[in-house]
């Protein structure tokens, strides 16, 4: 091995997926990762831009199912089979040309799931700039999960004080956020999860006026109803299925449903369809499919106001951390049966 | 029979629906009509305020089988077993003391389906102002549905110039006129209907770019990428089911679904669910029930501008008029079988 030479640690996709992703879909191998510091050093800025990192922490994320699978018509293109896969993560600048990033520089953004990655060109890396707050908070609540559900409730709920707001899968990266900021609005909030301690730690922890495990119910209508008798105003949808199905039969009169978490299904046929949606008529209710990329003209806003509700002790923020690259699999499939409590997080290393 | 009575017939509900309403569901009779003309004249404006029309044209529209329905939890009251059904009519006033009607007057509103109504104290009756076209155009293209394209496309759409609209029962009384506001708007537009004689008319009257039989096609999917290779901007959708699950797969990024006409199936669950709904988050998919009444604010300019139009002959309406209280049974169920071409209307009797 050269001078210009790491051992580079990976997880590669070793074939396409159909339904959920298991771990044997993934295999954590190592590759040589060829740094050619001489021909970095001597190409001009802006020219050959290069910009290598030091991955730290690696976001799970329940889109990146979509990306496993061969389909091409998605907003975002499938891994390539047999390479390492990509997620968003926080990372460090350990060689650079690039005029924007030094060595040392902390950074957050679409990186290899791998120890070291060179990132494209084009790519778009952030630089860090609030270091008070733990790392890994930059591909969670302050990072697009956060920003999923700043924009996802603030813009496309259009929220209003008082209102009654439902969350599915409540304890997530994004439905405890969700939560939050309807708190901070003076809505009424109630959150469905699948295991008692997501539960207890909505009610307890995260300020959930109540919370139910949706496991444990025979019937979703009949518990909506306990927890809503007079109707639900927003409904921000991390599920789909058979809960939406139960929430349209319980959505008041001008009711808004922003839909955020049928991502995980990108391309997959439901097995079973929605009934209820002729409910969308007489109540007049709003259903909108989102992702965050499209509201980035609120992303300084959230930033600022996001990370002054951390510095104030007003929003708590809950992780499920994950030690070394080669527990990154299992971390990620495990978000697909509920397995993680908060957000999923890999620490590749520390900083 | 005194003086102060009429023979009045009537079409009157005898059970209540599950499905689609039969003829058998209504009855056609005769009844008395008490008015007391004493009385009538001795109450003060404003304290028995008493509006009598002699009705002449009823509307028959798709919402009206939720009011055959005994389910009481719609946005509309069902109506009375044993009694006079209503609906929105064009009629005469031929006794009033209400200060804004006098006899002789032409009006249009909610009215019974028969010969002669006694209006009730706060009804929203509307004296018709217009006289230079059929006095029928209030219960269609000057009434409620034309009203429902109006505000359906105009505001829940969002239309842009250029873009592509689908419309789904596209010969009925508001889907035609959806097509014709949309090439207004240099939209390029396609229409779904249910026979030859329909798919005609939407491609040689009423300006249609294209029209195609779904009855015809064995796989919808392939029939919408026929006419939207790039996909669709707009679907006013005035079926649900099979074409909207359809529709779905065929949306372009930053559709909207403006959803009007799962009206029909107020409160029946659909027998088979929307399968397609995932695509609403990677495509960011708008899709909004709406009902005429939310939007009254823009009433009096869609009046203006839809009258002028006709006026200017620059919009086709087409009508199909049963003749004869006696036939409007057979009128109402016939649009629960597509049978009518263009919007359905029953005269009874001539000015």
């Amino acid at each position: 091995m050269g001078a210009n030479e790491l051992v580079n640690r990976q997880i590669i996709l070793k074939n396409y997926i159909t339904g959920l992703p298991k771990e044997s879909d993934l295999e954590f191998i190592s590759s040589t990762l060829t740094l050619n510091l001489e021909e970095l050093k001597q190409s001009k800025a802006g020219e050959d831009v290069v910009v290598v990192v030091k991955n730290l922490y690696l976001s799970c994320d329940p889109y990146m199912r979509g990306r496993m699978r061969d389909y091409h018509k998605s907003y975002i293109a499938p891994f390539t089979l047999g390479s390492v896969i990509q997620g968003f993560g926080v990372a460090k600048v350990i060689l650079s040309n690039h005029p924007d990033f030094r060595e040392g520089d902390l950074v957050s953004g679409i990186t290899g799931w791998e120890e070291y990655s060179i990132i494209p060109k084009g790519s778009n890396l952030t630089k860090i700039k609030y270091t008070d707050v733990p790392l890994s908070y930059f591909v969670g609540v302050l990072g697009m999960p956060g920003f999923t559900a700043y924009a996802g409730f603030f813009d496309v709920c259009s929220p209003k004080k008082g209102e009654h707001v439902f969350v599915s899968a409540a304890s997530g990266a994004v439905g405890q956020l969700v939560g939050q900021f309807a708190k901070s609005m003076g809505c009424y909030v109630v959150g469905s999860a699948g295991n008692k301690q997501k539960i207890d730690l909505l009610k307890h922890k995260l300020g959930f006026d109540d919370a139910f495990n949706y496991k444990e119910e025979h019937d979703l209508d009949v518990a909506l109803k306990r927890y809503f008798p007079d109707g639900i105003d927003i409904y921000f949808d991390n599920v789909g299925g058979d809960m939406l199905d139960a929430v349209l039969g319980n959505m008041k009169v001008h009711g808004r449903i922003a839909v955020c978490g049928m991502i995980a299904q990108s391309g997959v046929q439901s097995e079973q369809g929605i009934k209820n949606l002729y409910q969308l008529v007489p109540k007049r209710i709003s259903m909108k499919g989102f992702l965050q990329s499209d509201y980035l003209h609120l992303y300084s806003k959230f930033l600022e106001s996001t990370i002054n509700f951390i510095k104030e002790g007003k929003l708590v923020y809950i992780e499920d951390i994950a030690e070394g690259l080669e527990n990154a699999p299992s971390a990620l499939v495990g978000l697909f049966h509920g397995k993680n409590v908060g957000k999923q997080v890999v620490r590749i290393c520390d900083e």
